[in-house]
């Protein structure tokens, strides 16, 4: 698709720079940008703008933040000794939702994937091992995907942490509450058969 | 969803007003415009800044153009006796992809559409007459979408045009090519029986 238009050509293409967004929708996001008043545009390219320069991240897990510290390592209420890593913003988003974990983050940024060329060095581990070994620190909760990757970096991070004074727990795998037996894949029924647990901790609390 | 930043907050509330982006899909994109360099992030915002102030429309046929002409009126191939009326760019670049067509076209800027608040004031429909009463004008095609908002618009720029010195035509609706009859919708089917042609029209030309 080549328009004879320069500044529509540029701007579809950087459009179609943004994850899942093809050459045909770039277009049509790009004639609704077009039609806004020229105040809303500078609106729209001032925050990606202002984001980009302006943003901090928390000293201490890497979240996104308008401060040093973050809003939850800001926050006295939260209990300091727990350190759950997860992958991404998105992740605290989804847990902070289930509001069952009052402990703190690590972001790591990504998980190891050779594949995308993402080793150890390029995720924020050196600062979670230096987290380990603070003396607060008592329990590492690794909360990645269930996926290979996720698996290796899981395996990575464990053999690292093992040297600090900290347990070092996963968050459990299993069948979805509310799925049903025979409809779950062989490899998750056969991980939640390994893994089972003694009836009265799954008592509602 | 509430971040606990205000940057963040407001550039994910920026991109969930393209359409179709909801506010899980725009922090995903955020997150991306995050990870890129700060150069690539300007190039993003430079391209729709610059669209939008400095992108003209072809004085003629209303196309996004670079010229006070766009490329298709300031060809001398083209056939100028004829004006196709459509919508928007988009319809432009599917009907120049048949290679089809030698005539000039003419961008509504979209249809009349009560419902959305748009009249015909709003459409370029006065320099569409104006285009229709020149001289050279011969035939003026309708090119719109087959709802009840284009069928509207049809009828409405019939009228108008009834008083110019042109010859009036729809393009024609009726079962696609390579489609079953069977599962052709009813409208569509009767609207292709009323709208039957000559065999020898038909023939590959």
């Amino acid at each position: 698709m080549e328009f004879h238009s320069k500044l529509l050509n540029n701007a579809v293409e950087q459009m179609a720079t943004l994850p899942g967004v093809g050459k045909r929708s770039a277009l049509r996001l790009v004639l609704d940008m077009l039609n806004r008043s020229e105040s809303d545009v500078q609106a729209f390219t001032m925050a990606m703008t202002r984001l980009k320069n302006e943003i901090k991240f928390c000293k201490k897990c890497k979240n996104i933040s308008d401060a040093d510290l973050c809003n939850i390592c800001a926050n006295p209420q939260r209990d300091e000794t727990t350190i759950c890593v997860i992958q991404d913003i998105r992740d605290i988003l989804a847990i902070e939702a289930t509001q069952q974990y009052k402990g703190l983050y690590h972001i790591l940024g990504g998980i190891i994937s050779p594949m995308d060329g993402i080793g150890p060095d390029d995720l924020h581990i050196n600062s979670l091992i230096e987290r380990a070994n603070a003396p607060e620190s008592k329990e590492v909760i690794l909360a990645l995907s269930a996926t290979m990757e996720g698996d290796t970096t899981n395996f990575y991070l464990f053999r690292k942490l093992k040297e600090c004074n900290v347990n070092v727990s996963v968050i459990s795998r299993g069948i979805g509450i509310g799925n049903e037996l025979e409809y779950t894949d062989e490899v998750t029924l056969g991980r939640s058969i390994l893994n089972r647990s003694p009836f009265e901790n799954n008592l509602a609390r």
